[in-house]
């Protein structure tokens, strides 16, 4: 299986770099002497549809059959994946079905509608969506993509990290947000195969910690209540992306609510970039663990900034 | 005097390259859309100290003599001079006497003094900014630089259009916000010797169209009342700067504040970049006029990212 996923990355790399972005790295002196390491921001906000998630679709949509590509494809997301596959089908001339719950913010699906998919609406469950979209698969026989859970998406994610290496390829660590952890284990296979000893590392809200309390089981956990400011991240692993991710993936620091917040406005002090919330959680995960990143070279990926500007968290 | 500004804007390529950043030129095919022209915004905000006052203010420390380094500058300034001028004496190991007026903003004190410049509150008025400012020059000898009024400072700000120009030679025009003066200067000297018929063009706010009306007058005006939400753009043209705007600058464009605040909102929700409002006056001219500007390659100067994020217009 190793040389199997180094060699699927390197040709998801060629499959979808002339459909996104290779976005900028940026750095901050002020932060990394905020922080005491050197800090490489990939900055996925710049990606089409403000989110590295554009990678993802656009991996796992320009490899459906023919016949597939002309049925169309559906997913259920309330935040950018909703964004990504709208688009990347767009693009390719592909139908697209996007399930969202019905108290998504109107701005994402009035950005859903704008790249020209059609939207059902479900009840704001786990449930309710996964039933709308299988309903849609069996009445129109389109093809459902899993925002994280599907192998093509989190090689798709994996490219991000992959062009970071490319361009610093004596990181220490790379860290990433883990919602439902298509982007931390794309990103691991990145830095296993392509990195120099290069660590992946997960930043995850300590609210909504299921992801590291299924490292440490050995089995995927769920939350059962709370929240989080960080929007992206209100959802679980899967079973096609957990095995990597206890395969390649150091470990996961948790980050508290106002530990977020403030790490958000650092970025957008310094760095004078819009991210939303869920990008700001690695750096408040490298803020508070000094003595892990210290001197360090470390790779952030910066997930998206698709941030509702009328309601920020500070 | 035609070729001296053509050689002196190149001198101050050279002079000051490897003090601040080439900053990136983004662009937008949501904006580009909405507009019905292409834009490529040269992104000051990405600057070093987050605006392009930086440019000018190295490129007139650089040139300081001997003795004239040993003493140190003043400059007067409530925004982004004075961080700029702070920084820059810092960079060279020089002393910087800041005069902010005592209801300048606590966070721009705060900058100033993290660069290690000395800060003298002076009632806010120009004519108490001016007469601190003369009291430090005779008191301690300290070299005045004035934030827009200043050949060396013009030149400096001009080496953002040039970099522009050299990265797309076929811009239409680019087109500046207009507050004291300089940026539009060494824009529009850029654009006038290094673009292809490159037109400069101004932006400035309705409430205080000073420029535009010392165009028209021939002679330089003044605000004696109004105020704007950008509030870089509160002043007005020097004896220095204004023969060249006459001689360079083919029209400036007046823009409501609420035109600046849904720019500057566009400017953040599609660019995913955190700018001040002034930066966003340009955008503003552009959406008011869009005949002017239809199917154009337009240069946007992005003038700077520093804003309280806690007040922001929208």
């Amino acid at each position: 299986m190793a040389n199997e996923y180094k060699q699927d990355l390197l040709d998801t790399v060629l499959r979808v770099k002339d459909q996104v972005h290779q976005t900028p790295i940026l750095t901050s002196t002020l932060i990394n002497t905020m922080v005491g390491a050197q800090l490489y921001f990939k900055c996925e906000n710049f990606q089409k549809m403000g989110a590295f998630k554009m990678r993802g679709a656009v991996n796992a949509i320009s490899q459906l059959s023919a016949k597939q590509k002309e049925v169309g494809v559906v997913t259920h997301s309330s935040g950018n994946f909703a964004q990504a596959i709208a688009l990347a089908a767009r693009n390719l001339g592909i139908k697209a079905y996007i399930v969202m719950p019905s108290n998504a913010p109107k701005v994402k699906m009035e950005a859903v509608k704008g790249y020209g998919a059609t939207i059902i609406l479900s009840e704001p469950t786990n449930a309710s969506r996964q039933l709308e979209a299988d309903r849609i698969v069996e009445e129109k026989g389109a093809t459902f993509i899993h925002p994280s859970n599907n192998y093509n998406v989190i090689l798709g994610q994996g490219t991000a990290a992959y062009e970071l290496l490319k361009k610093h390829n004596d990181l220490h660590s790379i860290i990433t947000p883990v919602g439902g952890g298509g982007l931390i284990a794309g990103t691991s296979i990145a830095a296993n195969y392509f990195g120099n000893n290069c660590k992946t590392i997960g930043a995850e809200p300590a609210t909504m910690d299921d992801a590291k309390r299924s490292l440490v089981a050995g089995k995927i956990q769920y939350n059962t209540s709370g929240t989080t400011v960080a929007d992206g991240l209100r959802t679980h692993l899967g079973a096609i992306n957990f095995p990597i991710i206890q395969k390649f993936v150091e470990d996961i620091f948790l980050v508290e609510e106002q530990q977020i917040i403030d790490a958000m406005k650092i970025i957008w002090q310094y760095l004078k970039i819009v991210v939303e919330p869920s990008s700001a959680v690695p750096l408040a995960a490298i803020l508070a663990n000094p003595a892990y990143f210290r001197n360090k070279k470390v790779g952030v990926i910066i997930s998206g900034g698709n941030v509702d500007l009328a309601n920020l968290p500070f």
